[in-house]
């Protein structure tokens, strides 16, 4: 209804996905809350803001750490009474700078609203969106940043070589599909876990992995690991650590890696059951690694480069699951700790209708 | 009473320190026994061995790791009724090799005994003597596994600069007490940690840490580290794993490194309690390096040079704890593990008397 708003109307509503306050284990979708408000579809002139309509959102399970009320963090937490904030695709429709004008795309930390005031834009980026490209929300996963913390990890941390085995674990999320597929094409033999039958089945037949299994049907993790790698490990691409992460510690091979990028099995600060097998680092002199993408954001170009043509030549593919409309956000997020999704989590707030990249 | 032996009998007695069976927690003394044997004073014609008068005998952690029924590690368990195996300073008394003679020095790893007939040399090294030259004890320790664990550990797995903040627990003992020197000789601030009253002595008066404290007499490892660390730590070089460990990942900055070379805290091979803040690795993006001083043999001649060369200018001090005969050389392991030692543990089978070098 707001599309024909700044033409006509200069306020309109603006409804948003607003953080409650501080949790301290897995979120509920009670911990946010809907809300409406008016905006003015303006940026004022001489604040060097400019206002977008968001379009796609992202559900990241780092976002949980900014629910916390933890400030020692590479990002500080949401404020409460504010909108939730993450990655998204969104659309400028009014510009108080020279170098964004009204339609330009843009992939940027933008509200969990319809319409974002973007005054100190963060990790923002032109979408240069051409016919038989990929789709806008891909801006949000394969493009995006669990993209390239699949790409920087795999290649620039795991240190991979052909013939390695490797493990992935969250193997049908986000980053992990991505990870397999880079693993695969470089040679590797590559092994997947995730928490569903369905999400087993794409592993094996969409994906291209080698082998997977559901991590919830199998009674002891380490003799699972043992039966898939009897040679062990010499890749673990970690995006859960715990139990996990413990298991592949005991099958890792001499002068394996296990890079760490995320561990959603944590739902709190601490973990209360601990890890026990750290021993094993020593005699087989493992290298574990933690890693943030945006240490690696000179190498974005080359990233969105190799991709996109991997995707286009059909070398890679990309599993999305869409949840419609802002009403649907936290229990979208909410679901990324019990595997709810199957793939990269996004939230659409297009609406039925033409491709908004092209409205 | 055996010098003499090679020239009037060929047959003396061989007191040795016997392994009697695989145990699960820390050492005890019962676990060894003395034993007297014969032998012949002869290394076997066409044998291809060598026969060693072992002069001085090394207390290494990572021993006891031996001690167990576990065959899965970078070095099999001792055998039982045969005597603990380790490195050693020995003496060359016959020979039916043309590359060692009698009387030539070197360091391998040798059996816990007087006398060891050498077959199958391991870790095999010549030691040219000369006058004014470090003692023959210390190619044990300085000069030794424990020194090069050092070189390499700190210069190759650490990735030192100049103002890092630098962390050494077990820092009296035989590896901690030079990383600490090499981190201050590389411009570093360095704090050590140790369990005694005159180990912090030490590590401040003589070995020139910044600062150091005795982690027995700390409520909150946390805290302590908070209070010598309150910009936090770049590196950790980690002798002992456990609590200690858990502690430093809280006080890491980001991109810090912690090099692992031994978990001396852990009495057996699950680690009950657990590590709980290994999330920090994310956040901070740290760098856990396992590793082992074999992998580096390359730069063991690099080591030997500037490590001598160190030493002679007064650069480095090494402090040796050397308990003497075969009768207190349990006891002496056995201590490793309370951390009764102050300094590299040393055994030595020379008895009273002028430096076994030149007899």
């Amino acid at each position: 209804m707001e599309e024909g708003a700044t033409a006509s109307a200069l306020v309109v509503d603006n409804k948003k996905v607003v953080f409650k306050g501080y949790i301290e284990g897995a979120p509920k979708e009670t911990d946010m809350e809907l809300r409406i408000e008016n905006i003015e579809l303006k940026a004022p002139k001489g604040c060097g803001a400019f206002l977008v309509k968001n379009l796609y959102l992202s559900c990241d399970p780092y976002m949980r750490g900014r629910m916390r009320d933890f400030h020692g963090s590479y990002i500080p937490p949401y404020v409460p009474g504010q909108p939730i904030q993450g990655f998204g695709v969104s659309k400028v429709v009014d510009s108080d700078i020279p170098e964004f004008k009204v339609g330009d795309l843009v992939s940027l930390i933008t509200g969990w609203e319809e319409y974002s005031l973007i005054s100190q834009p963060q990790q923002l980026r032109r979408i240069q969106q051409h016919e038989h490209d990929v789709p806008l929300s891909y801006y949000l996963g394969l493009l995006g940043m669990p993209g390239f913390t699949a790409y920087a990890g795999f290649y620039e941390v795991c240190s991979p070589k052909k013939g390695d085995y490797v493990f992935v674990s969250a193997a049908a999320g986000a980053v992990g599909q991505l990870v397999g597929q880079f693993a695969k094409s470089h040679g590797c033999y590559v092994v997947g876990t995730a928490g569903s039958a369905q999400k087993v089945d794409l592993l094996k037949n969409k994906l291209g992995f080698d082998e997977a299994f559901n991590y919830k049907e199998v009674a002891n993790l380490d003799a699972a690991l043992k039966r898939y790698f009897p040679e062990g490990i010499d890749i673990y691409f970690d995006n859960v650590g715990g139990e996990m992460l413990d298991a592949a510690l005991v099958n890792m091979r001499v002068h394996g890696r296990i890079a760490v990028c995320g561990m959603v099995s944590l739902h709190s600060l601490v973990d209360g059951r601990g890890i026990h097998n750290l021993y094993n680092v020593v005699g087989k002199r493992i290298r574990i690694q933690g890693f943030l993408q945006s240490d690696y954001l000179d190498l974005y170009p080359r990233f969105l480069e190799h991709v996109m043509s991997w995707y286009k030549e059909g070398k890679i593919v990309y599993i999305e699951d869409v949840s419609e409309g802002l009403e649907n956000a936290a229990a979208a997020f909410v679901g990324l700790f019990s595997g709810r999704n199957v793939g990269k989590q996004v939230v659409s707030l297009c609406g039925p209708g033409p491709d908004p990249s092209i409205i």
